[in-house]
């Protein structure tokens, strides 16, 4: 099913940008497990629009309401609904689109799919506002993963031709801008600014480190920990590529350079290098997991792009009005961790079943 | 599941490298389909190892048998069952390897997590052989697939630092090394014989294209024609990485270059360019399909390398005997059109639900 | 997942008896389809409470909001998820059960399985307040098979030892007491008045007969009509038997009497009789589909019962207190409708995956 | 999909009557379980054709060919993959059915859903003989439930209008005609001799009895103990109803005599009485659980009867040649017990995931 993932844990996203609500399911948490309202909506906030020039000023409170699956703030066992509001759902902005899809956008493929019903207001079901009920259920995951000494954190690794190259070992979330090195961040910061002055966008590289996961999780072949990331995180609207360690730079080694030597630190077995970004046969080996998402510049720029009617087939010239990102990578950070999150303790619940018998 | 996939189409891949057999089991097939078991036998045979001096001096037919499935050769709606035997299964090559994991491979991971019996044994289930199971599906697929008038192939991209940069429009898998631009094929083949002669290996990038895919394949968020390609991908041992359309590139696009204008041609909706490789928002748009995997270099080296004994946690120093491919990029061609198929025909049956009721 | 039920439309019920809300999301709807939203709240009505003497005096209103999956009332190819407020989520009623286990409910047996958060008010997540949602579900799905010409309609077969036999062949909804022989009925609503005025509560049968439903849907094996439609029956509470055409009494007969002769009746292949109840090998015959369900009494009496207090294992006396139905065998009626129609249309789609390609 | 089933272990069932090999593969089998094959033997034996005057006398040996999934006898964590092979795979007892369907039969059925491509020898996928496959699933999870103290054993209930009421505690396996009652078995006996000498067929109702399942398996709404094992036994040909506890019979008490009252018992919870079937809301409540299966008398008989001729629907006699038991219902009872088995193993890894973390 389009709109689900996961196999222990299993997340069902709805809604749409201009339906009255917006929502995730999930099926499958262990019950008596309390969790921190506060921090999740911290974390919530991260991903939230209008806080900074780089975003859209569209100021809208991404502030979830349970439905169910807790008693006094603790899981119960039962599935965990919750949504937000959507507090501007007839948005005039979105009438010239009904048939002149964007450049870039589903709003074309959407049609082809669904037909003059598809809900094409502010891009529907395909809207990255739907990252929201992501990173609700991904905020709860990071929380649960915490409890077992698993830390998920991700930087922007690039932004435009921007660079920041700098080693990655520990969370940059409480920067403004959340790079390793604070330059590089200045010039991707001068970048999107370069974008939004010209009515264009610029996208990026984010880059997810998971700290403490221990070896076994993941399953071989379609249920290897890489299968079971990009499965999520190519659900965040944008990102266009995956790799895992070296990724495609790996293809450039030779076997010598890329395999990591085995070695003994602390009685554990550990690599002495991690080229493999802790995962081989598609399960973890217990060395820091790492991974990046290749996010497309925003398709929504001012600049007047060319379009077709749906209905005539006549050419049309489009202008994308409405507020939105000119670079939408320091927003997706946050998505990033909620989709690896997700992923990561998804197949951690899977891997309870193989537990001694 | 680990070794499933699929939603219309339901796969399952099972067998160990050193097992009496390994084999696939579909699930969803439409009835009434003939398999030209010829065209199949070739397209197995553009993986099967030994052709060549550039893979492994193995030689072994993947000669499938059919254990269910059809009638008379042609699909009957129940599910298929085909199976490759093992010819060489007590092979003491491997007794060195029971507490002495390869670096770069599953054999310490499969330990970590199914214990002292797991099946070390040639890789056992985590064995590039398993591909010989997926191309069966794949090859099938293929064939229906061309049915509906949709072509998949592959080609070498790279391999080392060698790039195939040609346009890639047509087939090449006639050719001995599949490559678009013959000098860059013969760059290639020379820095694979180099590795060899160094007892080391390379990797390479694959990349395939699909043309005649109609526009609606896909579905939103988890169910992108991305997350079900890269998830069926991440299945062939030795990718690290996946992208589509310009990818990993796309990132320092700006929008303005990145999005696709519409147009329209003998009354069909287009795109002028296809910087997207023919999905957005998950959902093909009806151009070309373009997806990259990024294979990392054959972890089986000659060299001598670093591990560690499982059961000692002594230091210890692997020499890998058997056969080995220096560079498993030409096999992989097959594998990845095979992975494409499978994910693009389960996405075609999928979107046969959504027709007019 | 225990929540989710479907192939091609995924169905998930979250909610407990007093989290702030209960509802639905069903993914695979076809997009295009008017919801008729006068016609679900009359199915719906047929379920709540409080409507006359043998249901609970409680009167809650089941009117759904809607929150995503529609667009101007028709589906949209979204998610569709519907919600319904608890407006007493707070009752003290339930506190006696906190470590006082009702006999005959899964007060027990969900602390045995979630331990001490489990959300003891009101039956939690086993409460039969989720029939709603799954009524919402199926009042949709009830409306699209009508569309198809499938009708689904259910009767009182039996209340205690009270039957009706009568020859079941349209709806009988119209009726404030839903058998078709009226004298039986009569009898049926004695029983249940004895059952209250003694403290005490009734059980029965519900039979359920499709009409126009095309032969050729569900599949083999586990995917037969009869696994995928108790599935969903065994999800309402207090349903604890089902079979199917002649079932149970089937056993006893002889092959000669059983098995249904085929005919031509208007150039089209039917069967003579049909104590098959529509269904062979699984697969629907094209003959009207009949089942049914046995549903225990309510387990909430007035009478006092033996149960153990959870903490200390004392023995102690229940009496239990609240509003409960002395028989639920009415109200279980269009819950049986929709389960079945549930089923029913998630065969229906799938079947549309063999359709000729 | 049809022939998969189970959620944390999953069964997928191919073959077809005459195919070269019917056979399962198991997901999810934990690594380490050594299998007992004598034994696995034993329990395939007591479902083989030809061994008593009661079932066909064709003699076909079911041994098992484990093709991957097994190192040295014991489970290495791969799929695990057994064939029988189909020793008399073009009989052409099947000719004249081709264009008649047998009544009772799925030839209709599955022509209506496949069209002329299915294969309609011996039933094809729908035959009995895919209820071994089943077994040796099944076999295997008896093996690994009863390490876990859990033990599952079916008896005939009853044959035709003879009852077996004998309280039931204790595994019958052993015996030549497994009833409690010998009496009534002898009567059992009796009425398949007469069915038979008449050519005609019999049905009656398997009874099974988990003992020592502990409390907690299971979930709510579909996840429920009677979805899934109803969602099992429905798989077995013939089988018509299925119910729990008291069951059908439970419809007709009141709930002052159907709750089971809770009690303790060596300071454990226990119910007083058992009229639930050890199940409620789902769940196990650590009691012995109890389901009965209603199987229809055997559809190929030999008395002559009405068809019709599928490409001309001109009516047609038929007469069922080959060679068929009078009655399976004593075949059945190691088929409940595996269907059983595969249910409750899936549950009880299930609830693995729910374990403390």
């Amino acid at each position: 099913m389009s709109s689900s993932y996961g196999e222990s844990l299993r997340l069902t996203i709805f809604g749409q940008s201009h339906s009255p609500a917006i929502g995730v399911t999930m099926e499958g948490l262990p019950a008596g497990m309390p969790i921190d309202m506060e921090a999740l909506q911290s974390f919530l906030d991260r991903r939230a629009p209008g806080q900074n020039r780089w975003s859209t000023p569209r100021k809208e409170s991404d502030a979830p309401e349970f439905l169910s699956g807790l008693r006094d703030g603790v899981t119960c066992g039962a599935p965990l609904t919750a949504i937000i509001r959507n507090q501007n759902t007839r948005s005039g902005d979105y009438d010239n689109l009904k048939n002149c899809p964007r450049p870039g956008h589903a709003d074309y493929t959407g049609y082809a799919k669904y037909g003059p019903h598809r809900d094409y207001t502010g891009g529907g079901h395909f809207s990255g506002r739907l990252t929201a009920p992501l990173c609700i259920a991904g905020g709860i995951c990071l929380q649960l993963l915490e409890r077992q000494g698993i830390r998920v954190f991700a930087r922007i690794r690039s932004i435009a031709h921007v660079q920041d190259d700098a080693p990655f070992t520990t969370s940059v979330a409480e920067k403004p801008f959340p790079t390793v090195d604070d330059a590089a961040g200045q010039a991707m910061v001068q970048a999107i600014d370069e974008a939004r002055r010209d009515g264009d966008s610029v996208g990026g590289v984010v880059e997810c480190l998971v700290l403490g996961a221990p070896a076994g999780l993941g399953d071989p072949m379609f249920g290897g920990m890489e299968n079971r990331i990009s499965s999520a995180l190519f659900a965040i609207p944008a990102v266009k590529g995956v790799d895992f360690g070296d990724g495609f730079a790996a293809a450039a080694l030779r076997g010598s350079e890329n395999n990591d030597p085995f070695a003994v630190e602390d009685g554990k077995i550990v690599t002495a290098t991690n080229h493999c970004g802790g995962i081989l046969g598609g399960i973890t080996d217990g060395m820091p997991l790492l991974v990046r998402a290749a996010i497309k510049p925003t398709p929504s720029i001012v600049k007047p792009q060319h379009s077709v009617n749906l209905s005539t087939l006549e050419p049309q010239t489009l202008q994308v009005h409405g507020r939105h990102d000119p670079c939408i990578v320091p927003r997706a950070v946050p998505c990033v961790e909620a989709a690896v999150a997700v992923a990561l303790y998804d197949a951690y619940l899977t891997a309870q079943r193989e537990k001694e018998l």
